[in-house]
């Protein structure tokens, strides 16, 4: 059984990989490189069921090469759609960016497809689609959704097209809305840009905002989880899934302490201003996970001991 | 004050061009002329507010330069956002026309107008965001979104790039998720297709699906109606409101009869099979008009009313 995983040489898609070449699954890892890296994916070299192509999804000639040279050889089963531009910041800016990377590699790879019979489409949406919903606690069934980043306007409006792809010509989808998720590989994030900064100044760490902003995080391995049980028990045609920590999460102050811990303990912390670390930042997110915690999962690690555990291999990627 | 209308030269614009030229404001309607038609047009050639430019709003360079000769006649106080594909079935059959005609004039717009003092963008958004949500009472908080055609999933993309403009850019924006609209000047929809098909046979009637499909349709004057209320009365920075009528809507066989009662009472009326009348149509739909009814508006014509008057309002354009 082929399983394409897009943006394969992401974050994410390291450890989701794994998992799939575990689980006896064929993998093929579609990815352009312009976030992804080669390096990340070496450690699958050696396995006989991986192949990497390096195509971009968004280039839809490309993507149906690309597919048709994967059926040859087997059935394609499963398409893990993870490409997508994951600087927010940088997409704040121009909105071209998630434009590109986000939304037209959905709709590339969805239009590529037709005529494929693909049994599960999965997609790596985000909880930036409900936006900034205040105190409530945000269920999959709350409405409207206001994004307030292109990033999470292009995460809705690619749900949007795989929700009339099933109409049309796919048998099954499921969106999985992603919480913070932190972890190695790591190419993007806010501990890899404490350890970066750390590491080039040990003196000092300045903080974007004031650091109470508070937001809950995944370990990269609890979300791969949850995302396969999800896989497992779904048989809805189309299915929505928060994925997150059940607690209420940590602040960026309490982060920057813990990476300075690790990486320089005699660093002096200095916050700027305001909650918001970017235009498109949520500044507060309270995230209702008990639609796939009926489902029998709950994350191993909290977003304390996530965030522990991910400053630790983050200080080792980067040899600090 | 100039309001910009793009697909000016459509159904909806028709009307409520009428209406803001009667309000005083100064129009300048933008149109690719594929759908719209110039003729909807001649009533407001001797208006001295009003102005028409033929450009595709999806067209980065010419809506720059169509925004800032706007500019020229004074500041831009209003956007209404009404260009898109209006015929869906096509749209299901090959998505790039929704992408282009619904989500790049959005995108494209959007884009165009950061740094213009806009004080309102207003979208004509539809109730074909939601999907098939069954026997549930369709209110603006509810979710998941799960539309069923190209054309709901690039509306509701383009709500989404409208809210995270708002981050960024924008002042103030609303979306207005309309109903199945109903009256002059036609340009697409069931009534039209019926009163052509009569007219090309007055002996037979063919109607797609068994004629149970059920639906609320309202009359564009009521419709536009309501969008100006809405304006009028919202300070939010991002609102969502269904337009609707508060009936439970009338069955395509009921439409199918009376079309035949005005344009040709002798028609046999000959249904097929199913209740969908095309990939991406939704059968039956219950929609909620409390938050716009809160504000103190109501259609003038339920939904038999408005199709019976847009049955007369067509036939005559059409010379029946």
């Amino acid at each position: 059984m082929i399983n394409i995983v897009t943006g394969g040489a992401g974050f994410i898609a390291n450890t989701l990989i794994d998992r799939l070449l575990e689980q006896g699954r064929r993998v093929v890892a579609f990815d352009n490189l312009k976030l992804g890296r080669l390096e990340n994916l070496s450690r699958f070299y050696s396995h006989p069921g991986f192949q990497f192509v390096q195509i971009d999804v968004a280039s839809p000639l490309s993507v149906c090469k690309a597919l048709e040279d994967a059926s040859n050889l087997g059935p394609i089963d499963e398409i893990w759609h993870l490409a997508a531009n994951s600087d927010i910041p940088s997409g704040v800016a121009n909105p071209d960016i998630d434009f590109r990377d986000t939304f037209l590699t959905t709709f590339e790879l969805l239009k590529a497809i037709k005529g494929l019979p693909v049994k599960r489409f999965l997609f790596a949406s985000s909880s930036a689609i409900y936006g900034d919903q205040g105190e409530i606690a945000i269920h999959e069934n709350i409405g409207p959704l206001f994004p307030i980043s292109n990033y999470g306007a292009m995460k809705l409006a690619s749900e949007a097209q795989i929700s009339a792809a099933v109409e049309s010509h796919l048998s099954r989808a499921i969106c999985f809305r992603f919480p913070n998720v932190v972890g190695v590989p790591a190419t993007h994030g806010v501990i890899l840009d404490f350890v970066r900064k750390l590491m080039a100044n040990p003196d000092e760490l300045h903080v974007l905002g004031d650091g109470t902003q508070q937001k809950a995080y995944l370990h990269v391995s609890d979300l791969v989880d949850a995302m396969l049980k999800i896989r497992d028990l779904t048989e809805d045609k189309r299915a929505v899934f928060n994925i997150g920590p059940v607690d209420e999460g940590v602040t960026v102050r309490w982060i920057a302490e813990r990476v300075a811990d690790r990486v320089s303990p005699s660093a002096r912390i200095l916050f700027g201003e305001g909650n918001k670390g970017w235009v498109g930042d949520v500044p507060k997110f309270k995230y209702s996970t008990e639609k796939v915690r009926s489902l029998g999962w709950s994350p191993v690690l909290g977003s304390q001991a996530a965030i522990l555990r991910a400053i630790d291999e983050i200080a080792c990627q980067q040899g600090a």
